[in-house]
């Protein structure tokens, strides 16, 4: 198994000196870029991480080795005091230190998990050099072709690699598997074509036949922060897909995840931790129920907004956790406990306001349903959840719609905007008793797939 | 791997013959002994089983031919009509039918999964043969010493093998891993020694050093069901292993179950399905809830009776599932969700019963609060559980207490008896809701054993 990786860090990055120099200490979304490099990598199984500095080398190093100890990483410092120069120097300068097969990559590259993870799957020989590569020749992320490392592939191997290729059928995405082979071929490089390049050495290997391609995927994301205008485009991309989650509801999916990524983006780059998210959304959830307890419209319409308020923001802590590799079972565990408790008084709050004593029983049982309802409706869902990524694979484009959490906070905003608070009180306990034997009945014909 | 089983289930059992005949088709706890041996070995990884039946054989024949279409089972019948000579004679009618290496048992012992995995871990040589060892010498499954074939054990391997052994140090299981070699050693057997017993056998190969001892271990339970005696013998102990789960709280451990046993022991032998089961008990804790909102004294004591029997009853579906290889996901999960649902029947029947009118909203909230605090105490439970098994590993004896739903419904029962609703109510909310503090701030404190 592969478990160790060389990362470029050396070069100085001009283009992007707008947003802070060296390269790789430049914030993105709460992390420095070679932070997200090695912490994707580490997910993926890298367990070694060696990393040629040379630009404000002394910086790097010293944020490398902060990083070390906080996250107990092991890293090797590899200086290359010639990092004017071209890249396949950096590589060279590991020549000794770092022993068999390893991934080599760029600290200014973000990419997929899933990308790392295809590359590392491969085995090649002894010999062989592998170099991830996106065929999308469209790829929105690549906005100036005549900037990008093109690649020439026939038959899984990659035939030519340049800047100035003419001929090309996909882009270089700066991952690479490489075996020791790659040290003699940058010397070779050099030597016959004084180019000290890393495409150069790989161009050399490619007229072997020895540099396979492996397919980035129709899905891949990755970007090349290169400019000012690559590193927006990539923190849009990353809160794209981290904000989205798989069992999100319809309100959560258009409407709250909207508003929650534009949070994330401001908090991220605070010290508040996810788990802190958490409490606070709670907090706010007990104040509004508060306010529905005094029984007035215009403490309802507050307690209302600031429920829908909190809901946008409970996503905000799952976002960044993901965001930031600080995702925890712990984290997650509480932060549903905790939507469940706000739930609760949020409902307990609307029923003591709906309250009629004409009606007293009539009014506290609906108010209990809907209590009831909501509750089975959550302690279910990870059952459910399990039989709905079934019918999501099996349906690919179309989401089944999920009944949840996000529905039931905002029917009580709705409620509280128009006064109708035992109208609401009626639908949620209807919708989420229907959805409750809704799914027993499927999951009872789905049996095979609880696991 | 294993997956192949030899039963031998030819012979008369004259001695069981007041409990019904042939022997194999005998009921125990709601299924045939054949049947639990298959269901036994089933769950061990068997797929493929040889059975060699003899007395009444059309009949036992026809019972697993039944069984086979209506479990997926595939069983191959080995006929022997001289089923009232020596058991080594059914052996022998498999040669040539049962290839490679297999289990050897009979229909007629009674044993825990653990020790058919254990015998079926161990990679016996070709020429090898394994025999499942009980060394407890006062083992009390073992009644009648003059009738148990007794085993002498040096080295791991058995010296000697016979029911009259003055000199011995352990008891033959009946649980066999064999190769073909068995085959040849019981002809050998009848050439030589004109013996055709299956022990005879194993005395041959014994004395070649080729019989390896595999100890059932310290907790095993087998049992040899040779007469009545130890028929109710055996159904007092599975009814006692199945009856219980690690995750009992102290009101099922110590009282609950012991009444559960009871009820399963007499439903078992009927059709009602597990989840038939659930259902009831969800339907009475309904029931109970009603006459709670009567807010009548009588019917609060009727509906307190009513719950607690529901909670005693609630435990005989899993003990039923588990006795009879009915258990499924689906079944847990309905039986889990019908359990929210109940409770919060029971304590929103009670809120009712407790409202005063002088103090609504204190009245109201308390039993908002018992609700809210039994449904995250359910919750939380999975995780907690992680937890509780972690301890109970480490703690060994002292099994923490667990906290839940068997105590809740005690609490219900108590309250009602005493006309103590409203104390009850506040003594369920407090607990429920300390208990998932604490909980929370154990899983905090222990986040690494979060799966």
């Amino acid at each position: 198994m592969i478990n160790k990786c060389l990362i470029l860090a050396a070069g100085r990055g001009r283009r992007l000196s707008s947003l802070g120099e060296p390269k790789p200490l430049v914030r993105l979304l709460g992390l420095t870029l070679i932070e997200r490099v090695i912490l994707t990598l580490r997910r993926c199984g890298i367990e070694e991480f060696y990393v040629v500095t040379g630009y404000k080398g002394k910086e790097v190093r010293d944020f490398l080795d902060k990083l070390s100890i906080q996250k107990g990483i092991r890293i090797v410092h590899v200086i290359n005091e010639e990092w004017e120069k071209e890249n396949g120097l950096s590589v060279l300068k590991a020549k000794g230190k770092i022993k068999g097969k390893f991934l080599l990559c760029m600290c200014d590259h973000i990419f997929q998990e899933s990308m790392v993870k295809k590359v590392m799957e491969y085995e090649p020989a002894d010999e062989e050099i592998c170099l991830c590569v996106d065929f999308r020749l469209n790829n929105p992320v690549i906005p100036d072709t005549n900037e990008a490392t093109k690649v020439l592939v026939e038959d899984g191997r990659i035939k030519d690699i340049g800047k100035k290729l003419k001929k090309y059928n996909g882009y270089d995405t700066g991952l690479f598997l490489v075996s020791q082979k790659i040290f003699s071929a940058i010397e070779e490089s050099i030597r016959r074509n004084n180019d000290s390049s890393l495409s150069g050495a790989i161009r050399i290997l490619a007229k072997e036949g020895l540099v396979r391609a492996i397919d980035a995927g129709k899905d891949a994301f990755w970007i090349d922060i290169d400019d000012e205008k690559a590193y927006k485009r990539a923190e849009k991309e990353l809160l794209n897909m981290f904000s989205q989650k798989d069992t999100d509801g319809p309100v959560s999916r258009y409407l709250n995840r909207y508003f929650s990524a534009k949070i994330t983006k401001y908090l991220i780059n605070t010290n508040i931790t996810p788990n802190e998210i958490s409490l606070f959304s709670f907090l706010m959830c007990i104040i509004a129920s508060l306010a529905f307890l005094l029984g007035k419209y215009s403490y309802l319409l507050f307690g209302g907004i600031l429920a829908q308020i909190s809901s946008i923001i409970d996503g905000c802590d799952g976002e960044i956790a993901r965001l930031k590799f600080q995702s925890s079972k712990f984290g997650a565990w509480l932060d549903a406990i905790l939507d469940r408790y706000s739930d609760a008084f949020l409902l307990f709050g609307l029923t003591v306001y709906a309250y009629n004593p004409l009606k007293p029983l009539l009014t506290l049982s609906i108010g209990f349903l809907a209590i009831i309802g909501s509750f089975v409706n959550s302690y279910m869902a990870d059952k459910y959840d399990q039989y709905m990524r079934r019918e999501f694979q099996k349906l690919k484009k179309h989401k089944p719609i999920r009944i949840g959490r996000d529905i039931r906070v905002m029917l009580i905003f709705l409620g509280a905007l128009m006064n109708q608070v035992f109208f609401t009180l009626v639908l949620i306990a209807f919708i989420m008793n229907l959805e409750n034997i809704r799914r027993i009945i499927i999951l009872y014909r789905n049996q095979e797939i609880l696991d």
